[in-house]
């Protein structure tokens, strides 16, 4: 039988990768709701292709477009935050987690407490409020596949071991456009030359993380929670082909490591899995065309982010949330050219450190870390104009 | 409760490595036997060294000066065939197969028949006599953990996945020592130059099997039988700096690789492993410090025996018995400076396609494969002085 799916942000870059992973599946794969942020069109499109019963747009103002574009479709829709939690908490096999930014948070937690099978691509459900996802999960018995390459990767890596035999999982970067840079140039690099990634296109925050390194720091905050792993045996190297994604460095020397070509329907197949992998009709890597994978060190000094989050990740309790706060607060001052490519970090270590004085305990629950999130970022923006 | 182990082969390259393993780990691990071929000292001492209870030698002429050697020790000893067959089967938890050639195959599948676990180093077993050992194992529920550090990566490599998911298992070959000469080079190249291996220090034989490449062709067969793997489903890469051992490539895209320092300790501890992980004070991989990865096809007209060995496997029946055997004979004629290079991979074909007009079934007995074992190797020495 069909195992059913619903997709919250079906629109984005992930969904609309799911979508082809779907459609290449539908005997495997039925598709319950699909959520979108405010383009009703191209939601109600997605949900007439994969026939979903449920469309849900968060944008309470484009539900009646959304109505009009599906009429005679049999989907049934709604809008604004009482239909995507609806959606997020229908009955279904799997929910694919894919809404970006802290907007994702309160769906994909609606989806968890609902008992469902998350496969999960909302990196802030765990860098916010990683204590109380991860809490409510095991207590709910609910399971959480990463769709993050590294994370997938790494999960992948990890089946060849038991925790206590993990001496270090480390994800890699590729380092971004600036990985070759000298510090100088960095400096005066603009938001469009930061969004130039090498490898992968995603939204442009996530570019301009992937120019700082934060994003990389983010997702050791993120691996920390799904694998049970501390800040020691989470670690960064750089490696810019971007074939290699995670590897588990294991006490008797042992190394396994997870590796595809970089497109994201490799690891999204993987996370909707059940018991055998999906098949999918996709280019296969080949190392001997490829030649040669290389790696190196990540450098801190010019990439004074990663070394921020990983003090976060560290510092543990609320650091983690504020951290993440501050950087969405200077990345947008960034990409609206107010202040330098430093300027990201001089902020959020200067919020965090701000921060740190109060020391607060880690969110116990998602309105909590949401309470947390909005202090940081007040506290960002009020510093902001010291470097506009 | 320390687990008990038994060491075929304890005097050679494997069990000199898997001494330093057990040194480290005496609280985990006690050894019940070792058996030795003819250096009745050499076997003394690592008997001593570990605190074995029966110390055994293949050589049945070196018995009284093991007996000497050990006198005062409380070790027993026994010499001979019968004697090397007695430690095989003694009650233990582990017999680590580690004879090299076909010397191993009777005190390996001794062993096997008592329902012993086997950390297997002996290619042999599964190269000569594969079906028959497998069938064994399933039939007595005995566990067989790969040495080899390409089978031994593929084991945990496979940890990802089910069988039916693996579109490919592949080995790494560091190309040997030709691996940038070209073929009329190579023609003239001496045994010596061919011993040069790359990265592994071996036994001179198997040295020759790396330059030859056929030693890649011998681990696809032993991976056909450790793995349940057809033919389609194995590959070869070259990877000169020997770091990546073996990748599994899934049908949804996903590779999972297992990686080390080429040290055989790791693969050693690893077969050892029970519920855990041994940990190791070894060198760790850092793959920022060794830079960069390399991979490439391997070429079969200048390395044309892993065709051979390819040819074979998918042949199947008798055929990698016979392969085998003739490679054996060739081998030493090459050492001896009796033939050339590439007169190896001509003479091992001819032996070859001369069986494959009988068309013979696989052994279904390590005696039957014996025979044909000794049946190939008459058949090759017979064809040797056409290349003297």
């Amino acid at each position: 039988m069909a195992r059913s799916l619903t997709i919250l942000g079906a629109t984005g870059s992930i969904g609309r990768s799911a979508t082809d992973v779907i459609l290449a599946h539908r005997a495997e794969l039925s598709i319950e709701a699909v959520v979108g942020g405010s383009n009703a069109e191209a939601l109600a499109n997605v949900a007439r292709r994969l026939g979903a019963r449920f469309a849900a747009l968060a944008d309470e103002k484009g539900g009646a477009a959304l109505k009009e574009a599906l009429s005679g479709s049999g989907v049934a829709s709604g809008a604004g935050e009482s239909a995507v939690i609806e959606a997020a908490q229908r009955e279904s096999d799997v929910v694919l987690a894919a809404i970006s930014g802290t907007a994702g948070l309160r769906p994909t937690h609606a989806a968890l407490k609902a008992g469902r099978r998350i496969a999960l691509a909302n990196k802030e459900s765990l860098v916010c409020a990683g204590a109380a996802f991860m809490a409510d999960a095991s207590r709910l018995g609910a399971e959480i596949m990463p769709v993050d390459s590294e994370h997938n990767a790494l999960d992948q890596a990890l089946a060849a071991g038991a925790n206590r035999d993990v001496e270090k999982a480390i994800i890699t970067a590729t380092g971004g456009p600036f990985r070759t840079w000298t510090r100088e140039r960095i400096a005066t690099a603009s938001a469009q030359e930061a969004s130039a990634h090498p490898v992968w296109s995603m939204g442009s925050k996530i570019n301009i993380d992937s120019a700082t390194l934060m994003n990389k720091g983010l997702e050791l905050i993120e691996a920390h929670h799904l694998f049970g792993l501390e800040a020691g045996r989470l670690d960064v190297i750089v490696h810019p082909e971007a074939i290699v994604h995670g590897l588990v460095q294991w006490r008797d020397g042992a190394v396994t490591a997870g590796l595809a070509l970089p497109d994201m329907k490799v690891p999204i197949a993987n996370a909707l899995r059940h018991r055998e992998r999906l098949p999918m009709d996709l280019p296969r890597l080949d190392l001997a065309a490829i030649g040669r994978l290389s790696f190196e060190k990540p450098d801190e000094t010019r990439f004074p982010c990663l070394a921020l989050a990983k003090a976060a990740l560290e510092a543990g309790g609320a650091m983690p949330t504020v951290l993440n706060a501050a950087n969405e607060i200077a990345v947008a001052a960034y990409m609206a050219g107010r202040i330098g490519f430093y300027d990201i970090s001089e902020n959020v270590e200067r919020v965090c450190s701000n921060f740190a004085r109060g020391s607060v305990a880690a969110p116990a629950s998602v309105p909590d870390a949401l309470v947390i999130d909005k202090e940081a970022r007040e506290a960002a923006r009020r510093l902001i104009p010291a470097y506009a």
